[in-house]
């Protein structure tokens, strides 16, 4: 790509908007032209205005840069703009951007079900995202300044529904789908974030809608575009979710049991193998962050493990180990994602380069 | 009881031999009378022998104590003996003690699927020590001296059972049930055990041999005895389980989803009723270490937690939370148990106290 | 002891005011009588109010109590207050408690440094609360409602000064000190507190204000009073720190290196026997919470340890373990103490039975 | 560097050998050849004899390698053998190694204290390697074949001399230095390690035998070589230390304070200033893994931390922070690295970068 596209990010300082600024810095796609955060930090300098928390140091060109309030005004000039803003306030403003002519793509909750927004997990269903570009370069092609919103899955979404995505594309629906999660804590944010003292030497077996966003997400992502483009579930999925916090700094694990609907299901080897050979659309358009293999499949018995394999193809490809028969649904096995990657601000940038590649700006 | 009996300890130097010895260190049915361990400890005092990892310190009597080896000649006096071998060991040293007339309560796998030998949860099938109880009193009658093994059920099938059986017994069979648990390190024993460069920020999402131990256990312990004082598996039960290790020190929490096979189901509320209800045997005769209450039901929403919930009667109380209903079976809620406690030697000291109150020794 | 004191919360939902209502709930001298939090949880019932973090669960008899406010008013019928306010609004409240004719015994840093308050830490200095029961005793006797303030020393400090305080008792000064402290995360409280994701895996080498108060309250815990009961720092004494949090939930740990003025100093078996036979005056007062021993002095080469070693005496007594000479000062030792037992609440209630005692209510 | 130097790796499967493969899996300077362990390794394929416990995987190259046993006439091509052994071993088989006429660099302690051989930080003392260059030279001149041994300095030594030699190197001797060391577990090798039950919430304040070292190696790195090419240690230096294990998986923290012989100190400015702009000479060769910068001298009160800045310029360079006024020596600082990078194998590397610069082969 020759051209540099302008990104702003929304709630700069928080938790996700330090992860989008960390991704865009050395970006060949996008320059980070705008920062957006609450009215405290408007006027400040970045690093002023942020308590940082990364492992790697806060960008030189970030330093400097005035932040600014999230208004649509600010923004305009943006190509995109990046949300990483709590759920208390991104319902209102996304739309606001979106109004005002603005192509959002966002980590927060509010919009993920409305049935005109994609739902994206851009090693799943970036064909979803098919619905924007058209809209999009319509609107260009009427020079119409037009808005959209696109959504980023829930973090344990979007691990779960990478090896499903594979195996429904493959095989059919999977009728039902067990899964038990065990999440990092970077999922829950600085604010109010997790206490190390409720973490230590602990397991806290309850996030707040979590197994509600795991139950209903799923069919969205893998579900269809009506003519009218409207995005409809995918019929007959059950999802039954538990999910926990565990004493993880980064990288959910899930351990999953699931029913294909076929009868008799597709062998051991099959299921591993299409999994295994399962390619998503972000690496065959040459996406920047597109990871190298989508989903690794790994023979050890004990792999995969946060610490150990979160990492892989930069956060951006999800692992799966333990594929084995199970003695009620068909399989079980285990899936590990990197949540602030994958399952955040990895994924919108992934779906913003989707969206570049495909000509929607 | 004024009569104190003998006990003994074989693996004394071990991680559930040292629990074992601080649990009958004041106890007032059971006097600590000998302490075996390897080779390499034996002629040694027991604080030279042992690496001690407790919180508690090592209590004062066992100190000077003097070590033996593990062979029944040694064990004689004992009324009872307590194995907390290792299972490449256990077997042969177990066999030759009950073959020796002596009374084994053992905590290694090696007998305990073994159909003449009474595999038990104290807090659910104490029943299953009535086959025990005769054969012995029988001898005793014949003045004939006669060993026996009773075997303690694996940590991870200790907590899962306890719900399971309280509802089992209610409602008749639970024909489904799948459990993933989060398993606490001191499980591991010391030798090898888990290292802390492995567990520090991660989890181990596979343990050897543990889902194979959950998926049979449960069946056996809910299970009848035939006329022939065979174990008969509980039928129509299916059991599928995934096991982790998570950084916890004590304490395993499982979540677990189950269907009924009576149809339609009990209600949301009986289901938790049932499970206050629950009253196991041990309190009934006034055991020494019962639980006060054998099941608590929380209706926090986010309890129970180990590190807050697992010491609840001293570790001899389970602790189940987010009773709900599942989507695919009929409910799903976590159960909480001391793995060290329940899970190990303490079932075994409740499982003595309870022979010795229907009068085996 | 036949009569129950009257006794008052500030701070209740707070951690530090959790543990007070823990440690108060079945103390013999003390009745909980008044709960005071901010204005948002006044009105409610305990048991809404609070957002529970404890091991044991929500004292019965506290849940159904009405939290009030921090108002003198409302506290008028307690014997003593135990304050567990944030230090942004300790100052003022706990003066118009004092100035209302009420006895605070305060775990906040604002009135520490106060040259009419005593700084107390109970194992090492409560010959400093003397000054308090005779204005007390004097006041009654005038038939005058006299207030007065107590503090808590800081947690860190806690520890510190025991060995130190008992050493400078049978050997003089100690000229020059350099500490280290690896501190728990329950110190930091829970809001904002240390969060999770800042912790694991990691050390923070900074705690703010800490260095700033372990350099100077030690002198003033091991200090005098002047004939116009001003307290008065012990001079020649010279302490530097550097204060680091930990991940452990419980236990300060600290290590020292010590110079005496004498010279040549006491031997290293009279250093180590100074410590064994030290005895604190609340022992000998017979108070309730007082520790059976007040330096308990390993000699396990790794101990003490947090996990292992924080309960001692339910957390009322300090371990000291690695003495040894020091080949820059004289001598160089670790202790550990709990933090929110000896370094905060329980300090507080020990003083507050040292006052009783001493008959001061 | 166009000639690729050949590498051997004694003690390939443990933790330091398996960092070792990994820096030079694909390092431009040296191919890895010859791998060897334990008897009970030797004949099977490297991926079937390691217990492998990286974060990145093993190796392509390395998985199919035979392992062979640790016998020089195994090792004889080899230009430079890294020593990842056992200290139980180390001793002996290095002595043979290097009489053999094999150039080794070991991160065992078992030759470090040898007064013929240079005990190298290579960011502190590169210059000392010139003994063995030119005994090197010497020999390759007339044709000899002649063996050598240089040693990596302890993990928590490597550390602390950085800044210690920065500010010795400018202002002359610090007469008295107290360090107190926060240690990560990865230090701590694998067999047997430190376990996860021993280490979780929890501090373990004693390292066997480390404090002595800390003690003892400084000196001798900082010290010079007499004209009969013996490393005399630099007079004038007492160090007292104290260590102490941390639940950290990489990075070691040291909290220092420090009295220079000259009276006045320099200044807090010239102090850090000196630190900032200290070069190591590896830097000035050009050597591969040299850091950009020796020493991170940062400003925030709360850094370094382990988990943010240990991977500063891949964990080659140190970092300091936390500058200030000590108030009874002249300043106080803490210095974090990255133990098993520049504590271990990564010096052992950097170190045979730099005899390669200066033509030891």
């Amino acid at each position: 790509m020759t051209v540099t596209k302008k990104a702003g990010v929304l709630g700069a300082t928080g938790s996700v908007g330090q992860k989008f600024i960390l991704l865009l810095s050395e970006h060949p796609d996008f320059e980070l032209y705008k920062l957006g955060a609450s009215e405290r930090s408007a006027g400040k300098k970045y690093e002023n205005a942020v308590k940082w928390r990364q492992t790697a140091t806060v960008p030189e060109f970030a330093k400097p840069k005035v932040v600014v309030e999230c208004k649509p005004e600010e923004f305009l000039d943006c190509d995109v703009v990046f949300s990483g803003l709590d759920s208390d306030v991104a319902g209102d403003i996304e739309t606001a951007f979106s109004d005002a002519g603005l192509l959002v793509v966002s980590n927060a909750k509010n919009h993920r079900m409305d049935d005109d927004v994609p739902l994206v997990v851009p090693l799943v269903n970036p064909n979803h995202l098919d619905v924007t570009v058209r809209k999009l370069k319509t609107a260009k092609a009427q020079n119409v300044k037009k808005g959209s919103i696109v959504c980023i899955s829930n973090c344990s979404t979007a691990g779960l529904v990478v090896p499903l995505g594979a195996l429904v594309e493959k095989f059919g629906t999977i009728s039902q789908c067990m899964v038990t999660t065990m999440q990092a804590i970077s999922g829950a944010g600085f604010a109010p974030g997790v206490l190390g003292f409720d973490i230590l030497d602990n397991v806290i077996p309850y996030i707040s809608g979590e197994e509600d966003k795991l139950e209903t997400e799923v069919s969205k992502i893998l579900g269809g575009v009506s003519e009218a483009d409207v995005f409809v579930d995918r019929p007959g999925m059950t999802i039954s979710a538990q999910c926990n916090r565990v004493a993880v700094s980064d990288g959910h694990l899930e351990c999953v049991s699931i029913k294909f609907e076929q009868s008799p299901p597709p062998s051991l080897e099959e299921v591993k193998q299409a999994m295994r050979d399962y390619v998503c659309e972000p690496q065959t358009l040459g996406c920047f962050s597109a990871p190298q293999h989508t989903i690794y499949v790994l023979d050890e018995p004990d792999r995969p493990q946060p610490r150990l394999d979160r990492d892989r193809d930069n956060g951006y490809a999800v692992s799966v180990g333990r594929v084995r028969p199970d003695p009620i649904f068909d399989y079980k096995f285990i899936v590990l994602s990197h949540n602030t990657i994958l399952g955040a601000a990895g994924a919108g940038v992934l779906i913003a380069e989707t969206l570049l590649a495909k000509g929607a700006m």
